[in-house]
């Protein structure tokens, strides 16, 4: 991509909004979803570090590193639920992809708008295999930040052509109907999560409160749907009762974390829950009759995080949206670096004034 | 520093030269030597997470994360000794700065030229307390991408005015002598270790084999010097016989991680070793006796980028030297990150398309 060592490929918040522009969204989501797809069906060759979690009375910061032996990704992502009164974001990411051969960065890139965008993209490639066939509405709890990709992913990958919004806030669930008009979507914005659920093959709950709630209850939750949880995913957060686990066939991304993180941190340590990845390739089964319900337990994994730096990187060839940042020191002989800062001063007998 | 909150200041390799320059490499080391021992005066408040290494057969990748309750930093480092071979750094890295209170990014920088010039600033201050008093000869024993550095950072907060230098490649002696030229420093280029060091009271070491080497044995140590041991600072690299080190008194900056990365991997687990934050706060005492071997066996520690990082993002309100990154995500309604996405489509019919 470059002939300079001393430049890495920087796609900015603008530069990303500008890709997904040129790629288009749903096509941009269905792409990501395939690369993710494409990686899960390799999981034992990634290495699977636990997130490294710095947690304060405000919030937490986390770095999740993966590698695949050939490539390393990592994200730096914070979790701030106060941060909405200042007008900053809760959640903003970014993150560097590297060659694991040198250890050079090859990319580094906003990934709050990615984060969003591989979450979504994930849920509908799980879906793909969870969600009774035919589905064609989706009831859409929580509409805040994540709920409009939500909804395009599913619409590209599973043909969702009708929505059941629902909200705490009737402002959120009209924003949704807002950014979404025109599309062709049938839309649908309810006063109770029970009223949104009725006739939704597919439920996907992505609410933010960072505490332990019931969005669904049991007698919500009927036969034959697909939920796909995405708002469970630290410990002390969940959105189901527990009791709607229990009836459920319960898919995770990675076991070890899910227990801590997602739903089924409600339930024993040892009760039965599948990888996804083993669904994708071919060694468990997905959905196994139409009267089941599936739930998809996300909290977000490495791997996803890291097919989504590989996809941009990868997309940024017929897309040129980067700018190139001096971020790696390259003196002439490596040895020489103090020669290299030497040969920079402005005047060289002012050097060490 | 900056009104937009998607902005994030980055200081490239070019802006960190910039930066040493307006302030000179002698006072940049003093001043950062001064920002570390204040970091290192209050260690218990720090988090003292294990770096996250990821090995392959290249190199290693490593992220080195900290945090003092209020500010969090890490560094991405990787070290990949067959990088030369194509023109590559060995060690490259970069670090980012971030409040604790929001999760939100304060500095990116480039921490190649930094990391350099903190390892330097932490050895001057280790040895402030440790060296005998009127040190005037320095042997430097590795003449590496290090040694101009440790070179000024001892003459700057030492008083170091003379210098034996002995590198297994004579060039690597000559480029440090030429760097320094014009300095006021009496330079002497060795034609071996044992030469290097007769008549130094303090000692460097900063050579670069991956292996188990022995660059100073014990018939070469009298007494009363001041060992500075940078190279030896992984599992299986250590430069100095361990005869040495049990006629030493041992200092370390963190010795969980240096039982692990340091000389001190040669001696028993329990082998008495000093943290070097107990003698800068007054806990412990340094150099107890002319007479006295003393050992600073540095690997480097996150603390010490942290310092670094803090430095420099304090320094750039004097000298702004940076960019501005559009890094962070900033939808005016933070739930609306899809309208933003929205709003930056280059037609608005065309965004879904």
């Amino acid at each position: 991509m470059h002939k300079n060592l001393n430049l890495v490929p920087f796609v900015s918040v603008d530069h990303m909004m500008k890709l997904v522009h040129a790629i288009g969204v749903e096509n941009f989501l269905v792409e990501l979803a395939q690369v993710i797809e494409e990686d899960f069906r390799r999981w034992p060759y990634f290495d699977k570090t636990p997130r490294v979690a710095s947690h304060s009375a405000e919030g937490v910061i986390e770095l999740m590193p993966t590698n695949d032996g050939v490539l390393y990704g990592f994200k730096y992502v914070n979790g701030h639920p106060k941060n909405t009164r200042d007008g900053r974001q809760t959640v903003t990411a970014f993150g560097v992809l590297c060659d694991v051969a040198t250890g050079y960065p090859l990319l580094l890139t906003e990934m709050t708008l990615l984060t969003a965008l591989r979450t979504a993209a994930t849920s509908a490639m799980a879906a793909r295999v969870l969600a009774p066939e035919g589905a064609r509405r989706m009831a859409l709890i929580g509409n805040g930040a994540q709920a409009e990709f939500q909804a395009l992913a599913f619409r590209a990958m599973l043909g969702i052509d009708q929505l059941s919004l629902y909200d705490i806030d009737p402002a959120a669930s009209r924003k949704v109907a807002r950014n979404l008009a025109g599309l062709g979507l049938e839309i649908t914005i309810c006063e109770t999560a029970q009223e949104a659920v009725l006739g939704a093959q597919i439920i996907t709950t992505a609410t933010a409160d960072k505490q332990n709630a019931t969005i669904l209850t049991d007698n919500m939750i009927g036969g034959g749907v697909h939920i796909n949880g995405v708002g469970g995913d630290c410990p002390g957060k969940t959105e189901l009762h527990a009791d709607i686990l229990r009836r459920s066939s319960i898919f995770v991304e990675y076991a070890p974390q899910t227990r801590i993180e997602g739903e089924i941190q409600q339930l024993p340590p040892d009760y039965p829950a599948t990888e996804l990845w083993q669904v994708l390739d071919g060694k468990m089964p997905g959905r196994a009759s139409l009267s089941e319900i599936t739930l998809f337990d996300s909290v977000g994994f490495a791997i996803e995080d890291f097919s989504a730096l590989r996809y941009v990187r990868a997309r940024l060839a017929e897309f040129p949206m980067f700018e190139e940042l001096d971020l790696l020191a390259d003196p002439d002989e490596p040895r020489d670096l103090f020669g290299m800062l030497l040969r920079a001063a402005p005047v060289r007998e002012g050097v060490l004034a």
